[in-house]
Parts: structure tokens; C-alpha cells; sequence
């Protein structure tokens, strides 16, 4: 165990109903006001729209509304959401949605306690010293959202989807009722999984230092996941794995998996964000196509790590084996594998490389990952 | 998945020297003045009692120390910390020690808080509404109270060993270095490990409902508890074991393993607390005497997942012989495994099965672990 520091003050909320209780949950942690923001609708084609309004309206607080929260979310309404809360003096933000609206409300937090632009945080020009308290009530299980201080954000001028850290916008308190999830299609579903499993797997094989434990957390998620999926797939009303897979993805990127690990990065991540930030495919699609490509490339490079991974995940016996099962486990659940699957034409890879490796230098991987490293593995797609 | 809260504010400092900042960690949490709590002088041994005491000073903190914890805490000496803590305007609570000073600074600040006998709160005869914040550095991994709200203290004139549960006496920060923890005797050793396999264990196999990822975690704790503590009894000064198997042991019990889950109970913590509370003997070597017998004893009731824990933590194909090798285990280490092994004596049951029977009211445990039944159990032992 190498030194860490571990503190994660989410509360979670997990459970059928507990969504309607979202008003009281920010009433008792000291609050009046808050700013409700989320998707492009689908909370208005259930009840969960009227029943986080009632619930609000319940516990005596004012609220305002932002809607239009896109997947790969955008500063653009970022920076509305943030008008907002500043010019409406708002206390508390609440995200009703997936990972997107999840990312977009810890950027609005952080945004509406500091006067620049939030942007500042993204590209490293400043750092994040306090926030508005966030809240969140989760419709999809993959990103972890919901339990960290990550948050993804797509700058629609420069076309850089950029990220930010703090555990000062670690949600307060999130709800996750898998009922709420059920409805997600079997493609997002796919996409939620390969997000899980790629958040396991980046420290799990690129750590110069892992402990035994931690890689016996990782492959307890990593087979949870494949087993939860492979069960949703054949019966998408089966609660119990919705329950599973939504807790076990939380735990994928809640800081459980990488405490006491050493020099870990986040590969996988820093090309696929390319991907969806030029061609807007869903980042789990991206992750499926990136990752066996990826891994192909790096696989000598912590050879024992990869021998295991196939030991422990598939039973089998050598690394190549246990990537090429991955791969084949993507394809069966309907993610993509090759650039062209997710839709990206072959010639995009020198603009994809160059804006992952524009990305590099801020995640402090621009010594390995240079534009010609990522070219190569871009090809292995 | 069942309905669940998870909430674990606790921050985690861990790793070499980091008890030196305790005094700034809790400057910067916002407190003036701390009360040290440690126990019967071990720390004045090493450089720790100093260490602390210059870091205190360094931070501008007032204090002030009580002494003379014990194994299996007293109430009477909880009572001291809480006037120590009452008269002198204390506001915030460290413990420097294993469980038990951990277990006690708990109390104390929970009984800083009220007006009546701390002890309502362990008889159920009060709730605990607020507490003074808590601190710990801690010199022994095993009972995760670090990272819980769980405090057993031992009522010195009614022979009762109780226990309160309250997030509002989590610690606000702990620190764990390994290094601390490497002059524990092998005895010790040994019944850590018992420890935070039996934490593991008794909501595994006592559960109504139990996902599958939690047993995967469970069992990634279990085996990392063996392995590490195989390391370390060859060779005490493994650091990265050491910090394995403490990191391991937080992870027993600091709420990960139930979220989820749905009915568990903790039947071999309520027996053995009347075996430490009558004949004063370590809580682990309790444990390794209660477990074997109890898992006799409650096997058909859960047979899948004996025969689980067999196959996984033993690769054994039956339940009898997952229970055989885990005794067996508990000797090979030096933890005793009968009633006789640890100095009590036959007769004795009677008045232990009262004991833990009379306790089983307040854990809701009356309907099944009847006196009558606690015999049967302890007669296998």
C-alpha cells in the first residue's frame, strides 16, 4: 500500500422511491433553494419530472429550472445554468439524470461560487476553492458520477472535453433507484458496462505499485458488471441485477478501487474523450473500441497484470486470449470494437490523436502519450 | 440490491509519518482543543507519545490527555474522558491506540454531548442527537473502528460489554501508517486477523439476502487477510503486507460489505462479547474459539454459501471442510480454537450464554439466540 488519502462524504440514497424524498434529503441538509437541472426530456416521460417537483414543493423550496442537458454535456449551458444560480442567488444544485446532467451540475457548482469563467478549471488556469453544495438523483449507472468529484465537460467552441476533480463538488447526497434505470435502452446499457469496466481497468493495469487487494476489487466489479449485464440483457426487468449493476459501476470510480495504488493513468480515457469530442459517439462506444486497441499495445509493458486479468476474468490461460475475450464480450453485448463500428472514418485518426494529445499534457501523460503513440493505437482500431 | 444508506464522511490519511501532521489535520478541520486519549503507555515506547504531543503543540492546539485505556474498554474510564472533556471546554476528541482507545474516544464524545449517563446510549435507553468530533491514529489494524461509528465499551460494574452505532461518532479523520502497527506481538497479530475475518463474515452467511458482489468483496477480504497475515508472521517487517492487511481490515467494516444486503445479523460478535466481558480475553481470540462452533452449529440454515465459502476461499467442494480449514487456519496462526485453548473453563458456559443471551434484546436478537441455543453453540466449542 503505497501513501493515499481516501475521503469520500456522499451520502448514498439507494432504493425504490427515494427519489420522492429528494426535497426533504436537501431541506435537512440546511437548504431553501436550489437549482434543478437536467436532460432533453425523458424525466417529463415518466413521472420523475413531476415527482422531483412535488417533492421540492414539499419541503418548502424555491427552485429554478435548467433544462438541455445533452449527452458529452456542453460549457454552453454550463454557463447558462451558472447565470442562473448566481443571478437567482441559488443554495443548492440538483441534477435529475445520467452522467451527463451528474458532470453538469458540479461544474455549475463550482462555477457559481467564482467569478471568472468555470473553463478556468478545466484548462488548469485555476483551481476549484469552494462550490455550491451538489445533489443528484441518478437515471443511469455508469460514469460514478454520482459518487465522486469528476466531472466531464464538452467546450462546444474549442472542441476539448475536458475534466475536472474536487471533492468539493462531490455530491452532498445522491439517490439511486434502479427503477429509475430500467428503461435504458440495450445500447446504453452495453455503453454503461464498457464505462464501469474501463474505469476499473486503466489504474488496475497501467499502476507500477498494485496491491493484491485492489485487483481483487477490480475483478469482483469487472465480473459483477459482466454478470449483471448479461442478465439485464435477457430480462431488462430484472431488479435485483439493475440494483447490482448500478452499485457495482458507483464503486468503479468512487476512489475504492485506485486507494494505495501507485502512478496509475487513465489511457483509455484521455483517447476516447477524443472520440466522442469529434464525433460524438457515447463514451462507452468510444471506450469499447479504444480499450482492446489499447490494450493490445500495452500489454508487454505489464505483462503479469494482463496474464492475470485472463486468469481471473475469462479462465484463460494467456494474455492475448484475455484481451481478444474482452473484445469479443464488447461485440456480444453490442458496443462497438473498430473505429468504423462507432462511425468514425479511418482517416480521422491524426485529428483524433491531436486532440488527445493536446488533452495530455493536462492529465500529465504527454512524456508516453504523444500524437505518434496514439496514432499507433488509433490503428490498432 | 435492497434499500440502503450508505454514508462514510470519514477522511483517511494513510501511509509513513503522516500521524506527525495530526495536530494541522485537526487545526484545519477548525478545532482550538483537543482531549488525547491513549492507553496504558505503549505509546510512550516509541516516538509516537512525543510525536503527537509536538504536532499539537505545533498547531497551536491546547489539550489535554487521559490515560490508562485498557483492552476491552471500561466505562469508568469513558466517564473520566467525558468530565476531562465537560470541564475543560474541550472541543474535539483524539485517540491514539488499537480498537479499544478508538472504541473510547467514541463514548467520550458522545457523552461529552449530554447531560445524562453516556451509557443510556449503549442500553438504548437514549439516542445520541451530536458528539464532539473525533480523531484517530491509529497503532493496531483490525476492528476498522477508524472508519465506523461503531464503539464497544465494557461496563466495569455490571459486566455488560454494549455497543452504540452512530455516524455522528465516525471519526473525522484517521490516520493509519503501517508503520505504527509493526511492533504487534504475533499473538496480536493473529487476532486481528480473526477479527476482521469475522466482521466479513457474519452478515455473508447470516443475510436473507446477499448479491453476489458482496460476497465477491467479502471474499477478496478474506483471502487478503490470510495472505497478508501469512506474510507477516514469517516476516513482521513486510511493509507493504502491513498495509495490506490494515487497509484490508478498514474495508471489514466500514460499511462496504452490507450495503445491499438485506437481514444480517453479527450472532459470533454478540457470544463472544460475553466471553471478553467475563474472562477478559482478547476479542479476537474469542472470536477463533465462537466462529468454528457457531458455523457448525448454523450451517444447514445457509448451506449455499458454505459450500460458496468453501469452494472460494479453499477451493474445498464441501461445507464441512470450508469450516475444518478455517479452524484449522485460526490454530496454524495461534488464535485458540476452544473454550479450554482460551483459559475458560466448561462450567462457565452457562453463565456466558446469560450473558450474551440477556444482550441479544438490545441487538434484536432474542428470538433466535435463546440461551438454551448460545449453550448449544458454546458446547461445540
Amino acid at each position: 500500500m503505497n501513501d493515499f488519502t481516501y475521503y469520500n462524504p456522499t451520502k448514498i440514497e439507494f432504493g425504490k422511491g427515494k427519489e420522492k424524498n429528494i426535497g426533504t434529503y436537501i431541506k435537512e441538509a440546511g437548504f431553501e433553494s436550489v437549482l434543478l437541472v437536467y436532460g432533453t426530456g425523458s424525466i417529463k416521460k415518466s413521472s420523475l419530472y413531476e415527482d422531483t417537483i412535488t417533492s421540492l414543493k414539499n419541503a418548502g423550496l424555491r427552485y429554478e429550472e435548467l433544462d438541455g442537458v445533452v449527452s458529452n454535456p456542453l460549457l454552453s449551458r454550463v454557463h447558462d445554468g451558472i447565470k442562473i444560480a448566481k443571478n437567482k442567488n441559488i443554495q443548492a444544485i440538483l441534477g435529475v439524470g445520467g452522467g451527463s446532467v451528474a458532470d453538469s451540475v458540479k461544474a455549475i457548482a463550482a462555477g457559481a461560487k467564482y467569478d471568472g469563467d468555470v473553463w478556468d478549471f478545466f484548462i488548469q488556469r485555476a483551481q476549484i476553492k469552494e462550490a455550491l453544495p451538489v445533489f443528484t438523483v441518478m437515471t443511469l449507472a455508469a460514469t460514478a458520477s454520482e459518487m465522486n468529484g469528476n466531472s466531464v465537460i464538452m467546450n462546444d467552441k474549442t472542441k476539448q472535453k475536458y475534466s475536472i476533480s474536487s471533492v468539493l463538488v462531490n455530491p452532498v447526497l445522491s439517490v439511486i433507484n434502479p427503477e429509475l434505470m430500467a428503461s435504458v435502452s440495450k445500447d446504453y446499457l452495453a455503453y454503461s458496462a464498457v464505462d464501469a469496466i474501463a474505469h476499473s481497468i486503466e489504474v488496475y493495469f497501467t499502476a507500477s505499485s498494485h496491491p493484491n487487494f485492489n485487483s481483487r476489487i477490480v475483478e469482483s466489479i469487472i465480473k459483477s458488471i459482466m454478470e449483471t449485464t448479461e442478465i439485464l440483457i435477457a430480462d431488462p426487468d430484472n431488479y435485483k441485477a439493475r440494483g447490482e449493476f448500478a452499485w457495482v459501476a458507483t464503486q468503479a470510480l468512487n476512489g475504492l478501487t485506485p486507494a494505495g495504488t501507485l502512478g496509475g493513468s487513465f489511457p483509455n480515457h484521455l483517447i476516447e474523450h477524443a472520440l466522442s469530442a469529434l464525433y460524438n459517439v457515447a463514451h462507452g462506444a468510444g471506450l469499447s473500441v479504444v480499450i482492446p486497441a489499447w490494450m493490445k499495445w500495452y500489454k508487454d509493458q505489464n505483462l503479469s497484470q494482463f496474464e492475470r486479468f485472463a486468469k481471473e476474468i475469462f479462465g484463460l490461460d494467456n494474455a492475448d486470449a484475455g484481451i481478444e475475450a474482452l473484445e469479443s464480450w464488447f461485440a456480444k453485448i453490442g458496443s462497438p470494437i473498430t473505429l468504423k463500428e462507432a462511425g468514425i472514418p479511418q482517416d480521422a485518426i491524426e485529428s483524433l490523436a491531436e486532440n488527445a494529445a493536446e488533452m495530455a499534457t493536462f492529465w500529465g501523460m504527454s512524456e508516453i502519450y504523444t500524437k505518434d503513440v496514439i496514432v499507433e493505437i488509433l490503428e490498432k482500431a
